[in-house]
């Protein structure tokens, strides 16, 4: 398998996956500021900050400065298409909450296992790799939601493996490493992530909650 | 109109004109405070927070640490003083709206400008410096509604462009800087962006909002 | 005093100081998440971010990438115990509201004063190093509340002296500084976060409010 794909292919094959992790995001930000009723502004700078939030934080933990997506261009561009379609597109968009959902899924994967991938290459420790390839995940995703003032959606979708799913991905991109390519392990890693959502979506795993009286 | 001005007063200007945008935002968030009931270190916090916001994000987007906020003093010293003013003449300050949105609409506009500038000299692209332009401009109020648990004003302001005109006056220092000096372009970009607070404060422009259903 | 404690020794009580605020903050991080009806890993991700959040803003304000939280694996994983046991015995530590203030004191004094020397070592000067220990020692409960969706309680506390105790903390590390070692300013400056905390919940001490009319 490695003779087949030589180096450059590889990495253009990682910055595909990650343009079209990019894109899903922006979409899903712009589509919530258009349900905010936010002006057009705000809905491209939602779907903007949604889109390249978990890379810039990725990017900041890890020292790489300026973050990716300020030093290629391509991101921006991608995350300006996908808030730009949002707007456009919002309202049909919102019938079909279920390809969003598909979107949202395959950004998650490709971003947790890219940031695991990152970290690893910076040379964090097991632990680090797999929280910074989770922070890559979600960080987007919880940046969108505090800019929305909500509660971010993923501390809390018990019902639907999110964060978790990420986390594990992270970890298989760990595990894999020494044994293939690096787009090997993310691949796998990014499949791992889309089987513990869809196996979560079917309703065969959920995570505990800890019921506690509110604060009075 | 080069030769009039020698390198060290040029930096002076562009410091004296940061340090009023400091003084701006830093009423600004103290009012808010106030406004918040916070009390008064958590009124100073956000003035500060608000004050040095802006930069802080810029600085740690183009590496630059640790951001100019810490290496310089007077920024700090300058902040609490604008936050100090926002707590003592809290009341009374309220009752000048369009001054303190002078005051924030000239914060905006020197942030934005000299955001761009410095992304320009970090040699990032063209949507990647109006990008930290805007950030730049806008981020320090983002933090200050963060904090106060409010949706960030800027992502509905059709009304009022704000952050486009944060953008529109990046690009302009863009498309300025291969032909003025640094100065002129900064001058040039936050004028832009005065000059679009001012028209659609007349009501002559606004941004789109799309319509939808809230989420049920 | 000096010559009793060589630098290995102090250096390892400053690391089990800083990890004694680590586990304190994963608790009342992961016991917010509680109260909040977070799932298992929410409950576990919010008590992280509370623990480790404090420092990460340090060390990036301050140009030391990756944070400490990254390089040292002792550190998540002491966050992650501490989150453990905050989601296990929840309901239990709920009753022991004084316990996990005394926690949350120690917590809040340990990261100030390390943030502050480190702020030191790094060469900003008083203010630079004032705002940087109490950011340390307030930015995970910051962190903590802004994903929670709640107005930052720090902001308001006004009967009792919290980021003002910080702040006075790590002003106690910059005067100690010059004169004894690292560790004995650091304590110092620990000391007088405890003492301030102390005094200020006997209702000896409280900030001022400025009343306002809420915006109409």
């Amino acid at each position: 398998m490695h003779e087949l794909l030589p180096p450059v292919t590889l990495q253009q094959g990682l910055h595909w996956l990650d343009l079209a992790g990019v894109l899903a995001f922006a979409m899903s930000g712009a589509l919530l500021g258009v349900r905010k009723r936010f002006d057009l502004f705000g809905v491209v700078v939602l779907g903007c900050v949604t889109a390249v939030g978990g890379g810039a934080i990725r990017d900041t933990l890890t020292g790489q400065t300026p973050p990716l997506f300020l030093r290629d261009e391509t991101y921006l561009w991608t995350a300006l298409l996908g808030a730009g379609l949002g707007f456009a597109f919002g309202e049909r968009l919102a019938r079909f909450e279920r390809t969003l959902s598909l979107f949202d899924s395959a950004g998650l994967a490709l971003f947790a296992a890219s940031g695991a991938l990152g970290a690893l290459n910076f040379g964090l420790g097991p632990l680090g790799v797999v929280f910074a390839g989770m922070l890559s995940g979600v960080g987007g995703g919880i940046v969108r939601d505090l800019i929305a003032n909500e509660v971010p959606e993923v501390m809390y979708r018990r019902d639907q493996l999110y964060a978790t799913a990420a986390a594990a991905g992270a970890l298989t991109v760990v595990l894999l490493h020494p044994h293939v390519t690096p787009f090997q392990a993310q691949l796998g890693g990014a499949l791992v992530v889309v089987l513990l959502r869809w196996v979560s979506r079917r309703g065969w795993v959920s995570l505990p909650v800890r019921r506690l009286p509110e604060r009075p």
